[in-house]
């Protein structure tokens, strides 16, 4: 077993539509700026809630990228 | 930058439906009552599983709203 | 399903006596001024230690009652 | 009031769907093996992220069903 | 020193009368069925608000007993 | 020892200057609204970074009144 | 108002009989070496399950006892 | 992606020797019963000074196993 | 409602004079290397006690800041 | 490296003027019972709330000082 | 069942070799000064990183011994 | 004294061979990314457990590092 070593960077995507949605939107980006992102955490769920339009669902999660050597 | 003065009062939404839907029904609960509602956070996910009418989300947030002078 | 809606309510309840004492006071309170009381959840158990009077209980809880719709 | 006794197992339900479907998986499955299955908690919301096929959540989630005498 | 091993079960007692009573029905309930059991530790102390019946607590505990080699 | 109940309400104070202000903020509006308030802690301290106009704190309190009778 | 200092002192308290009793003893002893003994805070209530003699509380306690000038 | 379920059982393992024996140890034990151990957590790390013979390490353990259909 | 994605960077502020200034140094220095740096949450205050120079306040922040698309 | 020990004790300032007085309140009282204090943490922020006289802080630390040979 | 009373006191045992020889030398110290030492729990692992020197472990223990009568 | 900042990484270290040497491994990754690498935490302690080859440990640390000017 070889010694891999991986980062956790922490995010947080909104979304107008869904938690996952959120999730997805924040790995998403994470995937764009880091490489091999592999995994994830939700730290915590939060929300705005605007009178008209409604609930914006803030996600915080960990997102795990294997390290290159 | 004015002082403003927030409160947080803890709610519990029920929906057989998603996790969005008993929030959805418990920050509209808290718009009845409180005005200017601004933000909530997930403090717990529970539910029920009903043996035939499957499973019933609770969902604890506290709701964040904005106290008047 | 219906979609109810609870509420929670952090209240302290003391008693020279016992931890339940002191829990059935902060409950019995609480059903004074809120309808639907249904369930409560322990927080934190704290007390004064009087030289003479021996241990006051201090109890702190979550009570949750149901909203009315 | 008779006296019942609980217990709680911990189980993890994956779903590449969402994170509903996931805790509906950890529920069935559990009713499958445990009797008079009642409740469940959320304890941590995970997932993998692959590059190509998505996300798959990953709930961990505390299920509490009743024993029998 | 041998190398002794333990598990650990979650399990929820209840009572009318007392949360000392709610334990006492838990780890009996769980002397039944596991043999060896040791220790416990209070996870938490919630509990029911009937408006007749009075409080019926609820005690969840961690039951530890010895595996058998 | 007469057996008294306390209550617990969670108030957020924001601030321009410091975190004490902002924690003096809350509690001075609590007293508006509360009678008897008696002790509070800080549960989470906060802020926003303004590029020019600095630092905002937001210190979310719980603030404790003793219930009348 | 003077600036006083207190200390807390981590001690756990048994007993076969009751929680009460287990935090009684506790105190008692804190009181015979720290003088001023003022409060006290439940950290975690365990105890021992002895096949015959029935269940031990061992309850995990901070005092709080004002220290002199 | 399959929909696998997987259960978590605390187990607690115990050595004079280092934290990766008792690790090693609880492991190995869940093993014997329990098919397709995957992970494991570690919970609490603790043990018991003996004046003669040293310290006996008790690691507890969450071991993550997956379910068969 | 855009899908905004914001990240979270964990950093110690330290400062001679008080807790405000060593949020402040941390958050100035954030600003250097992050743009669009949006709030702050405290983590954890620490500090170092100097017998002479008295003490050095350090505060671990997690800073918020909106990434660009 | 030389092997050190070093010891927490856990100590509450007050102070009616801000929560940095108490923090030093606390930790000159330390360093006249106690030599080499090094470091100390901030475990909770409470506080009184006097109708008249204003609030007063109480700071809970811990604080680390090296323990001689 | 005797009425037997603990205390717990909070120790940093350092290490350059292992986190076991850093709890080693924490419980051997405690062992000089207090009698009747019995347990151990492990609070924190921490460390300093030094670029030549490697690395040294810091590990802080609550230390459980028993009071006499 | 100065004003410095510093930064936390949080980085997960693997080894098949003991939980120092995935600390290890995640520090030296560290310090090749990062100068004036000074002192880590340990978050979580895993592993994986593989039928054959024994027990991988996956170590999560906070790695902190001083900024420069």
């Amino acid at each position: 077993m070889s010694e891999r070593v991986y980062s956790l960077s922490e995010v947080v995507g909104t979304s107008g539509e869904s938690i996952e949605k959120a999730i997805e939107v924040a790995v998403d980006r994470a995937q764009k700026t880091l490489r091999h992102v592999r995994w994830f955490e939700v730290v915590t769920t939060r929300g705005y809630a605007h009178p008209e339009r409604g609930i914006e669902y803030q996600v915080t999660l960990k997102v795990g990228f294997q390290l290159e050597d």
